[in-house]
């Protein structure tokens, strides 16, 4: 592995490691009031097209990271449908 | 500009531009309670290192978003020391 996927990987792994703790507490307060549908369906639209850029340049970081912050936000519209 | 760049520049914008009414929420209500400290660094380092990333890609939309993005978290940064 060259250094800069290792760069790109150390990247993704903080952005989206550091996501993890907002989806933690909605998924325990049982509550996304403070997350508006306009704000998460504008961030996920925009993470699948960072998803078919990292296709493109056959990127593995910006695949990888992509992703899983895609399915964290899957997490967080459920809660939000459910939880209102 | 190519496709791919196009497409690139449509995902920073709307990764970027979701986290603004995060942002400005954060600056009205003079309140960043809700956001840790913790959170704040991992996510300004993995930005940084993404910067770097797309630096050594020399992929002018993971330059930006990461530039603007990590712009807007040290304005919370900024909010969070000073409100608390």
């Amino acid at each position: 592995m060259d250094f800069i996927t290792l760069l790109g990987l150390c990247a993704a792994s903080l952005t989206t490691g550091a996501f993890l703790p907002q989806m933690l507490k909605t998924w325990q307060t049982k509550s996304a009031k403070d997350v508006s549908y306009l704000m998460l369906v504008t961030f996920m639209s925009g993470l699948f097209l960072w998803l078919i850029y990292g296709i493109c340049l056959n990127s593995w970081p910006i695949i990888l990271s992509n992703t899983v912050t895609l399915f964290f936000n899957l997490i967080m519209l459920w809660l939000k449908m459910k939880y209102r």
